[in-house]
């Protein structure tokens, strides 16, 4: 008992990590980069509140479990901006071994669970893959379509490449997607 | 449909903002205060990896909801350090307001859902609520045991009041708060 405990303790206290993970977008009103572990918190919530929009009947536990886990791996293998294919792919193996090390820390059979789920998430074949893989998508929208710098911007994608990347949400939720391409394509008509 | 997502997007806007409260404690290994975002998601994983040690069986699902939802009336309402017990109990009418603005942002019934969970963490009498409410403080003891410098040290808070305040993780998982409070000890013994 003692020892799954302290496993669990190292495992709480390796997510700390993810705190000083940066990724591109920044918050909403804030003049920083926005971190992996809010932006998994907010990615999360959206999910919850969206749930009853989904397609189909959901697991929801597994819907909010995955994307509670679904960026850990960057604390080995960071931030990989998602318009970048090529790094994208690159980074696979590297987020599979991390995976390994990262849920490794927990006892089995938790452990082996987060790593299945985690697996699934990125396989986004799953109805609740599919719907949290669309959810991972929503915020990065709202934010770059609301505050006064996008990253897209910044990083040079163009609308299409925008539209490309995020009509994974049209099939988990199409009003909304309806709504954030209107908002996407305000964004671009305004440069 | 349109004005319920509408509704759906106007409330995870507004969730942007807890990225930006700033709580006393730091992530280890990062010099800068911890906001109430990422501290959110913290406590829900944590919550989620000790949900198996629980004294009773657990509805998980609600577990995991009360925690990425019982900060977010901070947005309103500020921070207010768990040491401070005059300023909880001044600002509790605050929270109140808030957390019925916040949700209220929500279509019902899902806004009155998440407005009751909330209501029924900070009442800490349901089997739910009194594990979240232990999970909420595994986190800051951790995080003041490992870091070069203690919140505690920072704010004067001496050792009777931290072993009182966090007591209530060993009512959910006993054998946790034995280590914790070991580390505590420890802590103060170097001061």
């Amino acid at each position: 008992m003692l020892d799954t405990l302290n496993q669990k303790i190292s495992f709480i206290l390796e997510l700390e990590k993810l705190k000083g993970v940066l990724r591109k977008t920044r918050p909403i009103g804030l003049d920083r980069r926005e971190n992996s572990a809010e932006h998994s918190w907010h990615v999360t919530l959206t999910a919850l509140v969206l749930l009853e929009d989904a397609p189909a009947e959901l697991d929801a536990l597994k819907v909010l479990k995955m994307l509670l886990v679904h960026d850990v791996v960057e604390i080995d293998a960071g931030d990989v901006f998602v318009y970048d294919t090529q790094g994208r792919a690159d980074v696979a193996d590297a987020e599979e071994a991390a995976a390994q090390r990262i849920f490794g820390l927990l006892p089995d059979p938790l452990g082996a669970d987060l790593l299945a789920l985690w697996r699934e998430f990125e396989a986004a074949e799953s109805a609740e893959a599919l719907f949290a893989k669309a959810m991972d998508r929503v915020n990065p929208v709202l934010q770059n379509c609301t505050a006064d710098t996008s990253s897209w911007e910044e990083m040079g994608i163009g609308q299409d490449r925008v539209l490309a990347v995020n009509e994974r949400i049209g099939a988990q939720v199409p009003d909304l997607w309806v709504t954030l391409k209107t908002k996407i394509e305000a964004v671009f008509a305004n440069l």
